[in-house]
């Protein structure tokens, strides 16, 4: 950490700096320049440390050289984190891909769907019980009963099952219906949930705040890792910029950034991040060209009559199975396997 | 609403959408145009329809002419919300100040600030006993005996209190010890926790989200007013943009914006809007001259020392007391009124 | 073109709306809501007066239905624009990539580097003999005689050459020795110049705007095409957010969104999309996979001394190389052909 | 200037890095820390270093302790700078209005508008002569035509004028007829014209590109600077963000930021910064508040029929001498004078 400081500083002000940084058992070394003096800091530095500093007087900016995150960073965990769930394995070379429809609806609905899943070769069912909705008046998801018939429609299919938990008292049951736990972007800094799932028993996929940098993303991942839970996956899936046309801007560097600063798997949401279905199949592949480890995409039979309204984004089951068909050749290029189910599979 | 549709499509798809638009006892305004065609909805819509239809084929469009919300709303509402807390009155024509650190951190500090808040005229006390924090290690606020000090501090000096309440289950103890309960940038779509204060019985300061619309703020404001709580403010603390030099931007528009399509009362926060101490005064009045019903600042008296590290952006108490003598010439100019404590307060 | 009035707008307001539009020559079709009266217009409107009617009094909104170009757009021309240099075919199916230095420096430079993009596989030698830079103490290239070193080299090695024009006057002698004419991020709305290259007898390849919408990015087009040009690629580059860990957000979903909307080629950046070298691979194949018609990729055989700076984004010859390979077996994926040198070429 | 070095560097990497500092004639302080090694600079350091260092293999950071602009600079020029114009001091502590159309139309509309400035007690009258349009179909200006109606005009009603000039080769003419001239937000980065601004013999106010940093715009203003013109007024109109109500979002913490790093007088322009006329008023007394040299705002008699359409932004000739008048109660209380017309006047 570094400590810049006012131009003119008089020299005791800087003493009383450094004697602030000596209480703590660090030591500091002084570079007094022309316009400016810097102070640097070695040993093991408390975060609190920094933003005390950082209000005293004359005390320009404090320059933090090491990272606010430990557990997530790859400095600290060199290799990359790889999960398994059951035979499928997430990290290590396998593109998962997750699909399903956005919400829930009926026992039909989840179990046809499923089916379309598996035949096309996605090892993960996704769909949302209780939807974070931004007015009140919007359907909220059908609740716990769907939990029950999606963990029913993946045992029956031979499919994972990953489903969003959107408030603490919800992650026990969410963890005793599905393989993966699911926080979305308005939750990824509602931190009593992101400690609750340190201690949940299953693997999360924690996606990135509509306007949240790298760093945010992984200093949440830190609350998770933190409370005891190794098993947590990054998701990209779209920022909030001046671009209206698109529903958000999918940041595809988030991909190779994320791998390069962290061990944790990253996983790209072309659905949610743009939220134009003619733009999920381009953005999918371009996701696993950029290294993705899996995608998670929505999938409709009907996405007409969706309930939540986001079949805007939702591919149709053809689509989703021909996306997959091409992903099995994409994948060998950038280092992967996928394997998609054969194209005799009638959708 | 409006619908609008592909160039050249169909008209048997016309009339499919024109179906389901009078299957919901709609009446359907047809306009053909030479590029596109447009379809006019009148009657009562539920907000499950734009949905619907936005994501119908050759729907190329949905543009909503009323809005989301209906309870926040000027339409539905056109007086003024005045709140009354004992005997302050927030939208109502007199400058509400609220004051106080970021964090409560002994009896002894939150008892001298309210002294000083009391002395320089503010009405409300301000301080936080659970603190949200990016990273799992910062300090994260002292608790439930946060709460026990600040509410002895403002009993015995004559102040409002208002802290921030970051979880469901821990809204009824805030709501015990504090007058008013803050809702943080990070929560502005905790939708749960939205839903619990609509019977939280306190009036509540919802922070706009940093990354939110002025739509997406009004409608997490009706998730409290259609919980039965009509005592809602919204507070603009800045929001994230490109420029990294003040830690957000304060978009002061919002206050007359917002007071225009809501009968809500409208706080600033120049603390956290700016994140820098030398900015809190200017952008103070700034906020007034635009209209503000009243300000949330942070005040320190030793803000070098304080706990959170947001002493930063804290103001000195004398620098606190100063703002608010030009306040007092200030407001009557935007017809507001506002009453400085007498200059001989020793602070 | 739709005008929505505001709530109980009097109906002699409406009247007057009315007949202004009438004035035009166009038909007004009245649809009267519950909260707002639509009014929609058929035939053709002229931009001016869609500014006319949004600064009515009683006008809340005024929706454009179609475009605001034309000649940009797909609508307008249905097929892929394919431009023909010599060669080299872009927008057809043929992958373009141009490489080369951020600027030009030495007569050896230019040669050596512009062998090596041959030799990789490249069709086009990119580099700047005129460099924009934010502040004026920067070096700003080496001028004319950087064009002519450039156009040698390109001949010598059998490349197409692209270099960037940053004002009018000096149009002539970049068409003179270059066979594309660059226009940059800051530049996309200087509008004097779009008109010059109107008629510059040069395919122009032009940059997003770091800011700009992709409506801008297709009216700048407009300006170009509409001055007698037909010649246009767009450039996605990169736009700024408020993540600062990558210089700019590449935003990839622009390349099948401008597609959709446009029949002009569209070609990524992404050097300057991501402002760090170990990025340039994952995203120039994501890129290729989101569908672009080819990559400008800076490339620099000492990127530690490169003369502006930019070497931090610079290929190094080999990544260059390897990068083209993989572009080989990429390319089919997606529809497209591309040709990598023999492997046995010398780096 | 400070260099931070990748973890574990090896010491002979480090050496070189050394090296290359010293051979610059400067001196370097090493801290090697726990986890990097920082390295300092010390003495004038020449801009293309930093670049240099930047990249280098291992180097992870370098921070710029100083600033890049000079000239701009505070700290090179710590008393304001004051521009006087005939009677008219900016950057004085006088408040300096300028109001006027968005465009000059004709000569009787100039007139009564320039009238009506004055009355009011407007100092400056400003109009566009030349338009910088998105698409090349929307009203482009009247020209040199506009100039001379504008000249008449502010000459008649003793008003100074201020006019946008968009391109080098219209300086002179510009120069010729304006007392002010101006460089659009579009513009801000257009260096040719920074560059000819520099010897132009007329004070320049620079609007801040839409999506420039401060630092971005200071640079800008060291081109002008740099070129030998002192004259150089800094002027915010609003900032591209997310949120899409308003036109822009106005971001008035510039104000006293720029006021803190620079000496140059500040103008805000609450119309374009909102892009609605009901919020220009509001805005414009909270940039006075947040401490603004003054403020460019737009005027119309007839805003309906305003030929570019930013009639919707532009005030009513009364609401202007309401506004005015306020700003004379408003300016005592932030240290700035004012003097509004008597309002005798007839409006």
């Amino acid at each position: 950490m570094i400590v810049i400081t006012s131009n003119h500083t008089p020299e005791e002000r800087i003493q009383e700096i450094i004697a602030v940084i000596e209480k703590e058992g660090l030591q500091a070394h002084v570079s007094r320049g022309n316009d400016r003096t810097v102070i640097g800091l070695i040993g093991q530095i408390e975060p609190k440390l920094a933003e005390h500093l950082r209000q005293m007087k004359d005390v320009e900016n404090v320059v933090k050289i090491s990272k606010s995150y430990k557990l997530a960073s790859r400095d600290f965990h060199p290799e990359n984190t790889v999960i398994s769930i059951g035979d499928v394995k997430i990290g290590g070379g396998e593109l998962v891909v997750m699909g399903g429809p956005c919400a829930v609806e009926t026992p039909e609905q989840i179990d046809e769907i499923a089916r379309l899943v598996k035949a096309a070769g996605g090892q993960v069912l996704r769909g949302g019980a209780f939807k974070p909705r931004t007015g009140p008046y919007s359907f909220q998801g059908v609740g716990v009963e769907g939990l029950i018939m999606m963990a029913e429609a993946g045992k029956k299919h031979g499919l994972l099952t990953i489903t969003e938990v959107m408030t603490p008292e919800y992650v026990d049951v969410c963890a005793e219906y599905a393989d993966i736990l699911q926080i979305g972007t308005r939750n990824m800094q509602n931190f009593d949930l992101l400690r609750k799932l340190g201690s949940c028993g299953r693997p999360v996929l924690l996606k990135r705040g509509f306007s949240a940098t790298y760093d945010e993303l992984l200093n949440a991942a830190e609350y998770i890792l933190a409370g005891g839970n190794p098993d947590v996956m990054l998701c990209e899936r779209g920022i909030r910029t001046f671009e209206t046309y698109t529903r958000n801007t999918l940041d595809l560097s988030a991909i190779p950034v994320l791998q390069q600063l962290s061990h944790l798997p990253v996983i790209s949401d072309p659905s949610h991040g743009t939220g134009r279905r003619e733009l999920v199949e381009p953005m999918a592949k371009a996701s696993v060209a950029a290294g993705a480890d899996g995608l998670i995409i929505e999938m409709h039979t009907d996405p007409d009559n969706s309930m939540t309204g986001d079949g805007v984004q939702s591919l149709f089951p053809d689509q989703f199975a021909g996306l997959l068909q091409d992903l099995e050749k994409l994948a060998p290029i950038v280092g992967k396997t996928f394997k998609a189910a054969p194209s005799t599979v009638q959708v």
